[in-house]
């Protein structure tokens, strides 16, 4: 079993590489819902969203969030009676939105919830939210506290952030099966999410962080940033706020109590060679991820890395990876 | 002022006339409830629906319900989803939903959501709720109890009907501004809907009925019954299941205690003249409204008849109605 901490369109992208190198089956995610909003009235949940679309084949890779080829003529009749647009909802991911807040409704928790949306898509991998209680991500900046949403989507990312925080985090639980999932699991991946406001609610749950130190198998994340940019989005601005340099050294630095591995990108070579000074295992490989064939790549040669022996076809990956020696699987390079 | 009874898809073609006659801040209009349904969790009100179109220009003359032009993307999905999609509700449509049920949920009443509604979508008569408590139509079969969208659109009311109930209508209280709309109109009109399942949920909440006894204007009903037949839906089985005849004698029945004129097709000249041997005032006109011009013919016909003075151009109608002579507009045609 692999389990996998994921949120954002980063994640999306890397889950979709996983499903395409091991079994759905063996994969357990657990997934930010910090970003969560009431949303026209219906509960909206992008990350879960997101990567359940990703999961059934569903996913706008155009977009990497939605539903492929989606319509927005709801957005537009919404627009028409004076309602707020700037949160794009399509006419098809509608559906599920509809759905999930009706299961809420009648008592469900999001937990219940996801997995019943999930049975109906035929998603075969186990996605968990992070929690079944309410933690917000809540971005401080001069104009005033925004939730995530309204400071990345609506606001487009441009006001100085002040501080990060997570409303709601000290009372919450792990949602059932979470702290499980991550002790148990055969190795942990750390997608390559915004460690800030993707990965950063995550762990604010009480219990994760721990399940994480104890955790039996490898810990490995791959780094969001590269070049000491973000790849897509705010990360970096976050991060800063936060007070870690947006670089792999930030990245190493959000999760180094409990990270065996950093994943980065070949451009980081630098960068990862003074990591290793410091005694972090750190592997280069190409992480962005342009094409399907990009996020399958990046999946397995993180697996390899984390464990061997899971892979679906590991002739088709050119052998399998020395753990001893290090090298990578062949779609990467380790710099010196 | 004209206070207008309606409900159905019959009573939406009718409004649709009326508002190319008279200023639309003259009309009023109590509208059934009974057909209310929650669809996938969210609060639909058909008759209501249909009638803000009709008035926005929204209404899809094709369907005779929804928005003209929608798409059905977030229907596709929900049946994807294992989800009931026998109430075809489309993409545009779902906004109005959507906006209502959040309003519901925030604690305003279905009056009041239904103003702001109207108000956004810039329609200027006043559309009442017949009331703002839940009086729900139940249709009686041998299959068992069935609301009205189940017997209607989910069966095509293939079933045979015991009866039909008004659940809920005993505690149920007119709207604001429905009574006085009532009484003080100068003329109410009684849309050609199904008297069982469009305007009887009207007449069964408490008051409703009193205040057509004490109404100041004159009453006039357009019969939904033509030559023995509806001219659509199960206007007939539902009025046999009430006692009532298929027939214009069956509306007038329907109606006897406050009706002061009955409206009916041409093709009733013979039953109309019976009705008049029994001291109804009754009058022939062509009220099937296949055309746009046809709505605009009936309205003005109803309207000249039931009062004088109130048509937008009643040059063009050919003349005000003499009242006195009975004679109809230009477009009708009293049968001996």
């Amino acid at each position: 079993m692999i389990c996998v901490l994921t949120g954002g369109t980063g994640g999306a992208k890397f889950v979709d590489g996983l499903r395409q190198v091991i079994p759905a089956e063996q994969i357990t995610l657990i997934v930010n819902t910090g970003d969560d909003l009431l949303w026209w009235g219906l509960y909206v949940s992008p990350d879960i969203d997101s990567i359940t679309y990703a999961l059934s084949g569903l996913l706008s890779r155009e977009r990497g969030w939605g539903v492929k080829g989606d319509t927005f003529l709801c957005l537009q009749a919404m627009k028409q009676l004076g309602e707020p647009i700037w949160f794009h909802t399509g006419d098809r991911d509608l559906a599920v939105h509809l759905l999930r807040s009706r299961l809420l409704a009648e008592g469900k928790t999001l937990s219940e919830a996801t997995a019943i949306i999930c049975q109906k898509l035929g998603v075969k991998a186990r996605i968990l939210p992070m929690s079944d209680s309410r933690v917000e991500t809540r971005v401080d900046t001069p104009s005033g506290e925004l939730s995530f949403e309204e400071y990345f989507v609506q606001r487009w990312y441009q006001d100085p952030v002040n501080s990060v925080r997570f409303a709601g985090a000290s009372d919450a639980e792990p949602a059932p099966g979470v702290i499980d999932a991550i002790t148990s699991a055969d190795a942990v991946l750390i997608a390559p999410s915004n460690p800030i406001t993707s990965i950063g609610p995550i762990l604010s749950v009480p219990g994760i962080r721990e399940a994480l130190h104890s955790a039996k198998g490898k810990i490995a994340a791959v780094s969001p940033i590269v070049g000491n940019a973000p790849v897509a989005g705010p990360a970096g601005i976050l991060m800063a706020a936060q007070g870690l340099s947006c670089s792999i050294a930030g990245v190493a630095k959000a999760y180094e109590d409990f990270l065996d591995l950093l994943v980065c990108d070949s451009r980081d070579a630098r960068g990862a060679e003074g990591l290793r000074g410091k005694g972090l295992r750190v592997q280069c490989t190409q992480t962005i991820m342009s094409s399907s064939e990009d996020r399958s790549a990046l999946a397995r040669t993180v697996l390899s890395l984390a464990c061997g022996g899971l892979l679906r076809d590991e002739a088709a990956a050119g052998g399998s990876i020395s753990e001893a020696s290090g090298e990578p699987a062949p779609t990467s390079s380790e710099q010196p």
